[in-house]
């Protein structure tokens, strides 16, 4: 930051009387492999770049990734929290902005509600950012939030002012949240599926941390939904959501037959947020001729394939797309169907100083929903 | 066939001096398995129904489907020559129509040149056949030449009036054979990729059968091409035939990396007409984030997999698409690009005699471009 | 009809004791011009071809189309109620199947509840009809009901079993009537209008017998909808239909700065079903760049342009589309929302002798929603 | 720009050895409406900013809109010169890099290749910069060459870094300057025409400076091209650079009776670079149903529409589409079809001393293909 950005954050943060302590608590990782932690410690307080925001952190989700993150779950796909982090994780934090660097003052003013995603930054200038249609989230020059920069797991995050998103009017900091990661990514998967209104998409995985808002997505867009999960539990909440069919498939023999007979002809869509290998060796049987499987769910388990034989997607004409987060763009939609009252997250609150608590749960795989900490 | 039909055909056929035989020769399939042969047989000539016409075939393909028919090598997929071919496989037939049937007035008269495709007939009346969008190759109540109907490998075939090909000026019997299956399956692949003019497109078994054709069809579409195949004698053929550049798959030591060199970012698309276990496995990596990998060859071993891990998938949003012969349609699109001198098949020649000749070089694999048999 | 056939529905129609009147009433047109009447006569039962079922129609909808063709009112562009009608106009039927063509049986059965629509048939072999997407409606071999094929305006009609529509459970006849045109010429509109969940499409003429089924269209379809219309009733309609705003023409100064006010940037789409000079004069510019026009009313006034200047549709690159009824897939799917109770048609009743009173009123603008004439 | 930048400009400025001079030739705009010239002067260089380059203009062509703007022919429009740009019009300019402002050492050096096109910069964040597919071009806070930034008829031209435009290796400055302005409109135009390889597209205008680079675009991306024009000159550039056909449009009565002779069913696109009356009205009856009309040329004349009857346009389901220059991805593929060898604008050249001359002759409509003048 130039000296004079510097003065001019200096008098505007004194306009705004809002002081911004030296200090902060956060979660911060120790160790290493599946024994680490991140317990709360106190850090400095880093002040916003130029082109950055401060935003203090009212509630932050904790996402799987996170828990991958922290635990190096993904060492196997060469994902690990990179040094840059200085070990705080965190991708999915909302609250207010209390600092606006040099160039961001056209679009951000303190006290803004700002929300921070997957994706820290972009370049804005590669070829994948310019080229639209979704592409960004391929730019190899991105930050990405609690992996190559610190994360929401503090009370005062930087975040890049033109990647910043504007949480809007009528929807909480709180279930603003966990829409920067897990909203976002369930509503770009039902995108990608392409079913059109009044078309079947069969979600697996429905009643779980993306499943759950997949089902509501898919609802508010149109489709008619078949739920695909286990248990009474996730019936009565997939129902309740919207699902017109609820799948058991624990105790229904014959999970593709069962899809065919509730719509002739198999589902026009898939959208995989289960991540075991049943469910991606289950997925293609589901579809009708020219259906889309859409691939979201990331699993431990090395073996499994997002795929087919040659010879049955060839038959059938299968369609199998990957679909990763979204862009800043479709943040900014997946919100608003908050704001419109159309989906909402199904919240498990807990504090910063539970990450480890939660890791837990959510590795041992009993945590419905999606859980957000209370940060300041 | 109604008696007011047989009456009128008759007295077409009378008009028209044709005298039509009571005898043919076919290539007719004996034993079973692998052991099994198509030596030339004696038949009698079947007179078309009402909704039929009578081609006399003048030249068939040999397509690598009628060698897995007639040898059993599809019997794993539930794919076994029907009792309702009598034995006569071939699927890519083009000769001129002889007999027209009750209801054919209005489309074909005697002389009319037409070719008989993989696809034999389709109703018309289900879901897939009125949706549109390719999706009649997906009618459960069609019939396949070869397959499920009498074929090619005859001198004189009854065909659908209603799904037979009418084959244009500008393009020879011996030339629209090997279209009527190789030649629409390598063209709707490439529609299929996506890929737009000026952007790549990679070729893996740029110079097989399919392959070769599909260098061509992608060239016309203004694509540029890389053809990946090995030998210089596959080289100098996709350079020939329009490809830009040639990646040999046997000497070239990361065959990923070298694509990346050429187009920077990787392919916007990749066709596979091979069918090796390496194929598949290399294709995904070959494309750029959200490119398109576009399934039609068929392996022999089951262990393979179109698909790549979730993670894979995810991470760069590739899509994943199977492709299977073409429309109707599709199949008046490939003609027409050899009609218009863009796109020609390299062939083989030889007589409807040899049959087994041929299925046994093609087995073996060295059978370069298609082979194309003289019938009548 | 062969004899095999005849004997086969003489067999039929005993064995579900469905006994066929020789003659029925009917509504035929009489005179020529604007002065021309369609009152009730007495005419034959014609009995259904091969091809063909009869339908014993319940209820017929009253279209604008209907009054233009009686009154001559589409002249001027060259469509005229040709002789092959008889005199008898209608194309929204909805009724029970009483007799089975000899080639239908494998599709229809007596009893089976039946709809015809504006496109009585086509030929299902044209380049239109076989490529797909909405194509058909082109076809130049098709018939029109009661426009080139006698229509829905008598008890028994004729219409031929390939292009007939299952009437699915959930659907009353008196409502599957009006949408078999009104509805379906909504729906496919505002699904050209590409508008995606959570955009905006205004609707110009919203309260109208096409408007009202578009507001709940394209409310179920996801979409926000600014009802444009006028007056306190049609406000009240329009609101109670699921549009999230309304405005009225006549008492806005500047709608497309309300619109603009509403959207911030312009509506995502427009749909025209209103036929005045106005609405086509204002709707581009209720578009935001890039949004997209449907055109869907026909104006009376021979001056009106659907279309601005090239610099207007330049600059903002504005997409105009041109929509018309829908194909017999856009009718299933029509109904399919009726099915599912979420797209109901405002109806006014009356019976068959009641058509000129109706098409009076129609013509005079004062007939809200859709009329249903009871038939028998 | 900050001292820093200034003195790290001259520090690079130095290494690199480039002196710019203080002073330079520009042609500027003097006298208002018809009347208006554009005479050499001599004025200062100005120095990039911060985000800037400086580009020495070797070549820049002269299109259409500056003649427009120089002689306020587009006023009606609300378009004329605005006091930002000095009275310095052109947007079509190709040069080297002689200094690279403070914020734009990643993306340039001294010496690099450059183009400055219609769209001098855009904001990159509003909902159109960040929406891609090409809503970029709609961004409200865009500055543009000519018209409210400083243009290219000077010798040295600041350029704003992030959105300049790379001249690829294989395209001569003389070469690139058109395609900034003219090739681009062509191209994009063609694109959004979505005419597949192998269908008809007609091109109204084709001889014309926009028409000519239409002609090979749709050539190179497979189209079979109608072009339309007058006179033999015509006739002949137009098969000489791929037109399949062409139609001259004074000697053939019923132009689109020949349209339809070639096409059978009509033209799948129909492109409008020429800016009569006659062609507006033209166009759309070249299309065949469901086909697409592209608009790009600006009438001189108020009371052209582009568009039709309402009646015609949903009888057909015609689409109708603006296009308008195009993005800078656009623009890099436009040149990557000159590097390729495949599209070559056809050049008149001159000086930048002769601006008013080749104005003349343009305004008088005698000017063939595109006019590019030597700056330095």
């Amino acid at each position: 930051m130039t000296s004079t950005a510097k003065n001019l954050l200096a008098r505007t943060l004194n306009i705004a009387k809002i002081e911004i302590p030296k200090h902060q608590l956060a979660a911060v990782r120790v160790g290493e492999g599946e024994e680490a932690k991140a317990p709360l410690q106190t850090i400095d307080v880093v002040l916003p770049g130029s082109d950055d925001v401060l935003v203090k952190i009212n509630w932050t989700g904790l996402c799987g990734s996170d828990d991958a993150l922290i635990t190096d779950g993904l060492a196997g796909n060469g994902l690990t929290m990179q040094p840059e982090t200085k070990g705080i994780a965190g991708h999915e934090g909302a609250g207010v902005v209390v600092a606006v660097g040099d160039n961001m003052h056209h679009r951000w003013k303190i006290g803004d509600r700002a929300g921070i995603k997957w994706i820290w930054s972009i370049c804005g200038e590669c070829e994948f950012c310019t080229n639209g249609g979704g592409e960004e989230l391929h730019c190899p020059n991105q930050k990405v939030s609690g992996f190559t920069a610190p994360g929401t797991f503090q009370q005062y995050a930087v975040s890049d002012g033109r990647y910043t998103t504007r949480i809007p009017d009528g929807v909480s900091n709180e279930e603003a949240a966990p829409i920067m990661c897990g909203g976002v990514t369930a509503y770009s998967a039902c995108k990608k599926s392409g079913v059109r209104p009044g078309q079947w998409v069969a979600l697996l995985g429905a009643g779980g941390g993306l499943g759950h808002l997949a089902v509501q997505y898919c609802k508010a867009m149109g489709m008619r939904v078949i739920a695909i999960d286990h248990g009474d539990a996730k019936r009565d909440l997939c129902k309740s959501l919207g699902a017109e069919e609820f799948v058991d498939y624990q105790t229904t023999e014959g999970v593709a037959a069962e899809v065919k007979r509730i719509t002739t002809l198999g589902a026009h869509g898939v959208v995989v947020t289960a991540f075991t290998k049943q469910a991606y060796e289950t997925a293609p049987s589901l579809l009708r001729p020219k259906g889309t499987m859409v691939v979201v769910g990331l699993p431990h388990d090395a073996s499994v394939r997002a795929g087919s034989t040659p010879f049955d997607i060839v038959q059938s004409q299968l369609k199998i797309v990957g679909s990763m987060v979204g862009t800043a763009k479709d943040v900014e939609e997946a919100l608003d169907f908050t704001a419109r009252d159309l989906v909402h997250p199904i919240l498990t609150k807990g504090t910063l100083a539970e990450v480890d608590h939660f890791v837990q749960r959510m590795l041992a795989g009993d945590q419905p929903g999606r859980v957000v900490l209370k940060v300041s």
